[in-house]
């Protein structure tokens, strides 16, 4: 579908590496003073007037991360850059900007580059990010995006991953799973169209779903908002993995054990409805779903006040002792202990 | 050679990705006080006491950039993190940090990533760089690396690649052409090797340019020297892709001309015996070998003798007006244009 077939498309070869980082990035806007140069150098150089640096990468791998025949290239190329911006903003920072490194294949035309750096591009302006370097070479076989976000804080704004402690909330943004379940409903739709493929999907009842799973968004207005409520958690990470995963790496890092709230656990009426009709248990895909970019933090009681009711902040449990463990507690009151793997029903006896 | 067959081997699916990336780097030391915090929270956290960051990024890919068949695994590692570090200096910055995304076949065994990684330790440990962060995922095909590197450096102290000024001296660090020649030379075994793989090989000959192919190192030396020398360069930019299309990188965005000196370009014997046992033209070889990690830079003629003579800086030429185009001046008195794909004799008409 996306291979060059299509003999008026442009060979990417014929721009040469420089050309083609030019053409593609022609229109990319600075958005921030602290980028004093962008790309054009060996280097970017950027100025921060904040005292601290995060720095963080992550690499996404065609065939292991996404699937070009559900995943348009121009939601590749946003998500791409959501993804990082998800890890900045878990430091409690305000990400300014991202290098962005492709390898490519040659059986994608330039048209496809296009798409893929628009999306990139978009994400930009939407989250105020400056693209200030990166590489794009060609690759032997598959589709290779590597993005590294960096941002400035005050020494004091940063908020780690281990820094929790006993009787703090356990405190969740936005909804969880529905990025897996919109995964499981395309996984499904491409074993359709295999079979039949003038088959036209009905995707109405998933599009909230397939939405996190395509173009998800990064909680930048969760820093914010914690500045507005004067609420520093005392420990954040963001839920790339799965609540599960994330809850064990945040209570082994901070040494304290916890307490999850199954019946507290957000979760969206079309991630309970898809779940049913895939019998699968909600929970579970909470708990190990993963790709839901949603931040998991520790907030101390004090400030319990300042956070209460407020919609984009659940609170799903209580941080405890680290000898007390680290358990699900079901609706029926069952205590379950929580596994980096995920929770599995067939588990609890 | 380096694929799977002995079952001996662990299987790298066996760590899971926190497990791997912890056995990987736990031996890491952190060698600058900028590090706040590395490797184990959602982002890496930096503080420079310099104004300025510099940052910089480079994609290795299998295939592409190297050939295992040759390059063994630790040698890839450590060229990984050098490859990113000459654009550091460059900048005239002395790199501190280094994210390391590496996408790896299951056909690799963990001892293989182990050698890879610890390329990256030793090159981490000569240069004094701390590695912060990256990412580990599995690849459905080759290698891949993707390294960011991190600098921080006086406002004063940059040297962008735009500055240089008509009259200034052109300066290049070391010699040029023998990482090119040392390819040449191992892509020669290898055809040897699949005829008849009981040969050894005699590479006595080819010491000196086998390991700048396998093992570079990037110049950190010379932004101490110029800094010791109290010199700074009007422009400066690593030679990776050879040095006519550095130089027309340079004049280009600079707005300059040069006069390039063929009789001045520093060659090593080796790279000159290779040449003629190969009946390849030296020049050639220097103008458009690449992968040299060298320095070019250029200088103010009235630091002329603050350069002069020192062994680590050839002067091979002029800058000029822009008007005057940019020309390589043979031995025989000659002007020939450069081009960016190189200088062939055969269009010395």
């Amino acid at each position: 579908m996306i291979e060059d077939k299509n003999q008026s498309k442009t060979d990417i070869s014929s721009l040469g590496e420089f050309g083609l980082i030019e053409h593609l990035t022609k229109n990319f806007k600075i958005y921030n003073k602290s980028t004093i140069k962008g790309i054009g150098d060996d280097a970017a150089v950027l100025k921060f007037e904040k005292e601290h640096i995060v720095v963080t990468t992550d690499l996404l791998v065609e065939g292991v991360h996404f699937d070009l025949s559900y995943m348009p290239l121009k939601h590749l190329g946003y998500k791409s850059i959501i993804v990082n911006l998800s890890d900045v903003f878990a430091m409690n920072a305000i990400a300014t900007q991202v290098t962005v490194s492709i390898a490519i294949s040659n059986r994608f035309p330039l048209e496809a580059l296009e798409e893929l750096y628009a999306g990139i591009e978009t994400a930009a302006k939407v989250y105020g990010i400056d693209v200030i370097g990166g590489d794009t070479t060609s690759s032997t076989t598959g589709l290779l995006i590597s993005v590294t976000a960096i941002a400035g804080i005050e020494k004091e704004n940063v908020v780690y991953r281990n820094s929790a402690k006993p009787n703090d909330l356990l405190v969740v943004t936005g909804d969880l799973g529905a990025a897996y379940m919109g995964l499981q409903v395309l996984e499904r739709e491409k074993e359709v169209f295999k079979v039949n493929p003038n088959n036209q999907p009905d995707l109405d009842d998933y599009t909230y779903i397939i939405e996190r799973q395509l173009k998800p968004e990064a909680r930048k207005d969760i820093v914010k908002l914690l500045s507005d409520l004067d609420v520093k958690p005392t420990s954040m990470i963001d839920i790339s993995d799965g609540l599960s995963s994330e809850i064990i790496h945040l209570c082994k890092q901070s040494k304290v054990g916890c307490d999850l709230h199954e019946d507290k656990i957000p979760l969206d009426p079309q991630v309970i409805s898809t779940c049913e009709e895939f019998k699968i248990d909600s929970t579970t895909i909470a708990l190990n779903g993963g790709e839901d970019y949603e931040l998991l933090m520790t907030v101390s009681q004090n400030d319990y006040s300042k956070i209460k009711g407020n919609p984009n902040l659940t609170v799903i449990g209580y941080m405890k002792e680290r000898n007390a463990g680290m358990h699900l507690i079901t609706r029926a009151g069952t205590q379950i202990p929580l596994k980096a793997q995920g929770w599995n029903p067939l588990d609890a006896s």
